[in-house]
């Protein structure tokens, strides 16, 4: 704990070369707070933070008004003596943070497609809405995600509660459920969460991304909510065209029930379920030689698990694991079997089943799951040779969670709840592309109507009749200009498509009367001023 | 800089009596780092702490990890220590944290249909949509809101960028503009920003809080894009019937110009500037007595202020404020004036005149504005006796910013800028009263058609039929049980005001037909099967 500097009055003058030196001495070693913790950053950095001590001799008549013992708290340091940004401009670089994106408007529009999409079929399943704030207790979010649980974007300590940002949809629901004391709920929340992650973008990966969940809390006869969901994610799966797709099935109870008598001893089942979960990207051979290897499996257990994670199949796949003579034993996995046995009942009835596969290498990372999971992953190859294939992992997922809501009950009573997230980025990101490969052309405005003029002076008509199709409830725009030229009034309309245009001049003033144009045609009507919204609103029902 | 603790291994078993020490510790003194600064927590709390440091002995074998230096790195380490919230559940209170909320169903419905209308204005002025993070790099945030930058809520440096989540859409729409160099562009954006205000959630303000955006950027001919700002605040507030309301209007250049003619030196311009934007909570007296008192004005000085900063009026007090001796000869205030006249002249003609007063009292806080800025407040009195008065202050306000998206531009290129805000969340507030005093009552799912069954063991129909509707596009649901009462589903209808219940029983099924029945008049008709769906589509069309 030697390392450090002490902070004088920040408002001292020799701040400025110490502030200079502090900000070489951040981009000499990469971002200001990436490098570590502490021990390591002193023996990393030992020789620079030295020279910094030796420049700061402590200025006649200067308070010293804090130590700085953290690489992040220099860094802040030099944030605080309010460098000023035109002051060094050149160094200034113009970017979103790390992971994230503006969304332009042509994004907007079909990202809006999307979610009214996704939407309206949570509401063709009876759902209600709700919006929970973007940041939590950070005591809320404690011991919920496991591994994950670093990558939880924190609030800076600026007094008060300890705050972080959302990671999910589904802590704050169960949060929601808990604190208002509901039992029962069927609900969609949209909105956005944060993480940490390391952003492979071309992936469609973000540290923030919108998630559409739908969940359904309370005590109802088993898996019928559970086949709901599915059916909703095959819904919105075929309603977006994404192409052909596999939802996979699992239990985490038959997992827990195949690490019991592969005889995995109960506390290595977190670490061996995080190896399984791997099975999508790896090899079963590394997976084995990671359970082995790195998490001190004996080699015969492992490849007693392999025997089974590597199985899917429908429900046939059920059956046989029912007879099974080891797994039958396991009181978990019987469960987990029958009612998975049942989910498929449903889902032939729901005319599904034939999109889903029992997968037994499906284990999910987050820690709150307790039942059924589930994940939904894209099978199409592109449609055309010069589109390149996008490896977009999952786009949906989900689970049951009946433990949950009881981790914030005060008595720890339970609610069980099941529930999905569509990943929007991910489906996005194909839309996005397909939309590029075939070269579409989206609107990013609905302007019905543009109001100009071929003469000089006219700007106090147009504005008169621009206010009248604007009270009117009439989409409509013109230029801000007092003597625009006519052609770059009628481009404008041919780039933006805008249907129509409405000209008014001398000739037409004089004769109380607008000219009506289509762009697509070319054609022009006069209208009297008092038919012109009518014939407006006509023409625009019939396109 | 003596005050603090040392910590050892967090893991060693001692630190749990540790733990709760410094738990009660901060219970005892508020919040855990609501106190203050440092040298204060030494002097008020010396003899806690001295407390804390007596306990902690360092045991045998522990590693020293750290220093605690700051009340809230001890709260930090409190939670460090990992205590499981099972184990103390009774001190755990379920909450949203300080000033945030949970929308409810009920609320979202609400929200939903004030935002649909506003965005439905501002599509109708040919806006298109953007979206940004809710984070930005915290130096993009930096001095762009003043004395308000205080405020803004940073995020824990985690290693990587330091970042700020957004306090308004303003700022991150220039940082768009600058970065993508869009020299023209009429966006709305909508989204959440977040302040660290002290919340007085009776009046509607919240730390979260929506904004619905609308801003023109581009160099035009002036007071006409500032002109259509303010057509759209009417246009919104009139839409959303909230009772009368007035919109103030000033300049900022007519401030500046009104201190400099009365003596204020330009080092006091702001200090001056944010008394008079008090001025609608105080009284002139104690406005005056501010500047004077804690400010440092000249009361000559402040006397000349008060004759005009109390002056509103219309286009004919722009025309009074051209003749004042002493103002007429401000270039700054002259250019403001001659602007303010233009933009009367545009809002008589898009008849909103009546709405608008030049109130010279309007300064607004944030530093960026330059030129115009407007401020809609709410007029009405309670419609019923019984409804308490809500001061709700302003639901929407704006301004011009020429200066703003320059800041960002390496080389200070300009983008000339006005645009407007509409306060959702106190929009919201008084539309939630209105709806509680009336006792509106308000449907939180869509439902169309519920699926029944009088008898039991009638699941797998109703799954197979309620698939047809969803595959149909019909918003349905049914009850998750198995073997539901006829009762308790009817009510469900009833209370959920699900228009349509179709009922499938054994007498049904024998006869190929369903029963479909209209909750409202509990009349009921056969259907064919086949000619189910057609029928929904026929009733619901006609409602």
């Amino acid at each position: 704990m030697v390392l450090g500097v002490r902070l004088y009055s920040a408002l001292y003058p020799s701040w400025g070369p110490v502030c200079l030196l502090l900000r070489s001495f951040a981009s000499c070693s990469g971002n200001p707070a990436s490098c570590c913790t502490m021990p390591q950053l002193g023996l990393l950095h030992g020789r620079a933070w030295a020279v910094l001590f030796g420049q700061l001799r402590r200025p006649p008549g200067a308070v010293c008004i804090g130590a700085v013992h953290s690489h992040s708290q220099v860094a802040e340091a030099a944030l605080a003596t309010q460098l000023k940004p035109h002051q060094e401009k050149s160094n200034f670089i113009i970017k979103t943070p790390k992971g994230t994106r503006d969304l332009s408007p042509q994004q907007m529009v079909v990202r809006e497609k999307i979610i009214d999409m996704v939407v309206s079929c949570f509401k063709r399943h009876g759902a209600k809405g709700l919006d929970t704030p973007a940041f939590e207790l950070k005591e809320m979010l404690t011991e919920k995600y496991g591994e994950d649980s670093g990558l939880i974007y924190d609030l800076k300590d600026q007094g008060g509660e300890l705050l972080s940002l959302r990671y999910d949809l589904t802590v704050p629901f169960a949060r929601y459920l808990a604190m208002n004391k509901v039992k029962k709920m069927k609900r969609y929340h949209v909105g956005n969460v944060w993480r940490r992650e390391s952003p492979t973008i071309v992936q469609g990966r973000y540290r923030e991304f919108c998630q559409c969940d739908f969940d359904i809390a309370g005590q109802f006869d088993p898996m019928i909510p559970d086949a709901e969901c599915l059916k909703i994610m095959c819904e919105i799966l075929s309603g977006l065209q994404l192409g052909d797709f596999l939802i996979k099935v699992n239990d985490r109870r038959i997992l827990d029930g195949i690490f019991a008598v592969c005889g995995v001893p109960e506390s290595k089942f977190h670490a061996i379920c995080s190896s399984v979960d791997k099975l999508d990207k790896m090899s079963w051979k590394d997976v084995r030689h990671e359970m082995v290897a790195k998490k001190g499996l004996a080699a015969e257990m492992a490849d007693r698990i392999g025997d089974y994670v590597q199985c899917h199949g429908g429900v046939s796949l059920v059956e046989q694991m029912f007879q099974d003579p080891r797994l039958s034993q396991n009181k978990q996995a019987l469960e987990g079997l029958g009612d998975l046995k049942l989910l498929f009942e449903y889902l032939t009835l729901f005319g599904i089943a034939e999109k889903i596969s029992f997968d037994l290498s499906l284990a999910r990372g987050l820690d709150y799951y307790t039942g059924v999971i589930y994940e939904a992953v894209l099978l199409h190859t592109p449609a055309h040779a010069e589109e390149e294939p996008l490896n977009v992992g999952s786009v949906a997922a989900g689970g049951r969670y009946d433990g949950l809501v009881g981790m914030f009950d005060p008595k720890g009573h339970k609610v069980p709840c099941v529930g999905l997230s569509i990943g929007v980025e991910r489906i996005f990101s194909i839309v996005e592309q397909r939309m590029k490969t075939f070269g579409e052309n989206i609107r990013t405005t609905e302007t019905q109507v543009f109001v100009a003029t071929p003469q000089k002076n006219f700007l106090q008509e147009r504005l008169k009749l621009i206010a009248e199709l604007w009270d009117a409830g009439i989409k409509a725009e013109l230029m801000y200009k007092n003597n625009p030229k006519l052609l770059t009034q009628l481009h404008y309309c041919e780039n933006m498509g805008i249907p129509l245009v409405v000209i008014i001049g001398e000739q037409e003033l004089k004769e109380g009367v607008i000219k009506l144009r289509s762009v697509a045609s070319r054609e022009e009507v006069a209208i009297t001023r008092e038919n012109l919204v009518a014939e407006i609103q006509k023409r625009l029902s019939e396109s």
